[in-house]
């Protein structure tokens, strides 16, 4: 297998982008990407587009070509790939895979999500299209709903407390305060995530990633030309996908994800690295309780503890194990297809040394995770400094 | 890159199966292919999906995980992937080069499509969506209409008569009728083309391929494996992808499909074999005019001279080019995410010696052609015998 590094990356404003289109979203992620990795059209051969929701609320499809065309280089193979919330990391590995195979030397990966626009009820319906239609959707069910369920399984068997959970929301909007890309910069208290208004019981609003639209942009080619491509190169040192059902009802506890446990080990395996030397970490927190499963799942702490942890502040940008210091999908928003591209944008600059205000000093080592449904799909990749 | 090949192959009967659910249909796709494969669920460590529009249709997105939980195994790690008319073809690519890659040891691929139920608008709007919607779709085009555009274009500059066009429909329409699993059985002569209701001038009824359901599937492993798995393993020799503007008023040309061109010269180059070394084909037919232009792009025919060539009988199964011995998207039917993967499932009965009536006698190298919109994805592979 090739060795594949990082030489470009990017992503917009995230928000409630009212005048931006998802074709302007595509080209201006994906023209700053090649900027930084200096390179024009002409030298990508392949594209991958990681959305969503396009076919369902924009009407378009085909969006490997949509973007190509749009991007200028409509003669670049180019392909889209889906995998709920996780559709932006899955196009990134998709795309190592390639680089990997051989059959691409520099790709071009492009996550992209236009959620705004059409009333609520219509937007929640497209994003609930990502659990059982048959099985969950029609009866009722929602992302809130699934995981509201998942948290108080959590809580009940671990004794986790709410406020432990809340502790989440306020670091990630702490960190999100130093992110001027981010959606929500706004702090949070602890009070503040516990009355506000309830979403699904326990989880309140502060608890739920906002709607958000947005793009963000990798470029990954074979390590053998990042050296004398860019001055700064990160590489993928490994990754993998983990899987399990995508009904909640069909998961044999909720209280771990196994999906995380299982892509975190292939990941490790594939880096011969182990939690410990990782020194920053965007983990998908689409709701508090996903981030508190994804710090266990991926061996950060025990299980039961990432709670008590995170209320202590072990989890926050001056602590020892910083998770989200982008400010995470709670508060740099959720953009479905971009988000795992955006974080492995802030992976990339953490890594640089490039990440200003909310910089963890020192990072070399740095591991993203991005999760679909409630957790039927994962997808890892761990990154390190290539210079 | 690790060598790949393919040791199970199914596809479902094609055709408007009313009482036939997307389940139903990967389910019953999947498990013959692993039958075929002589594997249990837990020898596969990848699902690939190709579908194009479960998520506007059936209101179900996040499919590989969806398709993983009905064939019993939630925690293979499953990834969709979409390109139009072209996601069959481009979902075995995938699950091609993530084996290639070492990512995954045996890879199931899933293509299916459940179109029929919904009003004809709403399927035609459906598919309308690989188009560029903003500068095709919302001004009234559909795939027809571009199309036969360009259909008009080609018949003008280089000279091809209607009948020469009409002749790829009967032939595909003959060699359907040797598939039990085709979904128009029906033989049709030039005079029943030519006096067909016209769908967009000049192309007729029987010029386009039919709205159908179903599903195929196939299962690829490292070849390393292969032989001790499978009496009668088909290899791939090789694959590439090609791209060209999603949009028909982008084009340089309309007379000359790019993506095909440029699709071919990487599988070749890869294979290291040209065209005079396949013996059968299965060519994308979704409109006749598509067969003309793959059979030209693919250095099968000099230009402006597949159609003469159809009329002639060069391309029919008992000639010396036999393309589209399934019937084609034409008469086999067009279920868009199964259309690809079930050409491969052809290719490798017709290598194994399977075909049953409609085989090439002592075919030993096949090519898969794939289009996705109109051209915008092309994905080929060259399959060869391994045994």
């Amino acid at each position: 297998m090739r060795a594949v590094s990082i030489i470009g990356a990017s992503m917009t404003q995230f928000g409630a982008l009212k005048d931006r289109t998802l074709r302007d979203l595509i080209v201006e992620a994906g023209e700053e990407a090649l900027r930084d990795a200096g390179l024009g059209p002409e030298a990508i051969d392949m594209l991958v587009v990681g959305n969503m929701a396009a076919p369902v609320l924009g009407g378009q499809n085909h969006l490997g070509p949509f973007a190509a065309a749009a991007l200028g280089m409509p003669d670049v193979p180019a392909v889209h790939v889906e995998a709920a919330c996780g559709s932006g990391g899955a196009a990134v590995r998709e795309a190592v895979l390639a680089v990997s195979a051989g059959a691409a030397d520099s790709a071009l990966v492009i996550g992209v999500e236009k959620l705004t626009g059409p009333a609520t009820g219509e937007i929640t319906q497209a994003l609930a299209c990502a659990a059982d239609v048959d099985t969950e959707v029609q009866v009722g069910t929602s992302f809130a709903s699934l995981l509201a369920m998942a948290t108080r399984r959590y809580m009940y068997e671990l004794g986790t407390t709410r406020e432990e959970l809340a502790a989440v929301a306020v670091k990630n909007h702490r960190h999100g305060l130093l992110n001027p890309k981010a959606h929500l910069r706004k702090a949070v208290t602890l009070e503040d995530v516990l009355n506000a208004p309830m979403v699904a019981d326990p989880l309140t609003r502060f608890d739920c990633s906002p709607i958000s639209d947005g793009a963000a942009a990798v470029v990954v080619c074979a390590r053998e030309r990042a050296r004398d491509r860019h001055a700064r190169p990160i590489d993928v040192l490994g990754h993998g996908a983990g899987a399990q059902a995508i009904s909640l009802h069909d998961l044999p506890t909720l209280t771990e994800m196994g999906s995380s446990v299982r892509a975190g080990q292939v990941a490790y395996r594939m880096a011969g690295l182990g939690p410990a030397a990782i020194d920053v970490a965007e983990l998908h927190d689409g709701f508090t309780i996903v981030e508190l499963l994804a710090l266990e799942g991926l061996g950060f702490f025990d299980k039961g503890e990432a709670g008590a942890a995170s209320y202590a502040g072990l989890t926050a940008l001056e602590g020892p194990r910083p998770v989200n210091p982008s400010g995470g999908l709670k508060s740099k928003g959720h953009p479905v297809g971009a988000s795992g591209v955006a974080q492995v944008y802030e992976i990339v600059h953490q890594l640089r040394g490039t990440a200003g205000e909310r910089q963890v000093a020192g990072a070399e080592v740095g591991l993203v995770h991005s999760i679909g449904g409630s957790g039927a799909t994962c997808v890892v990749h761990i990154l390190g400094r290539g210079f």
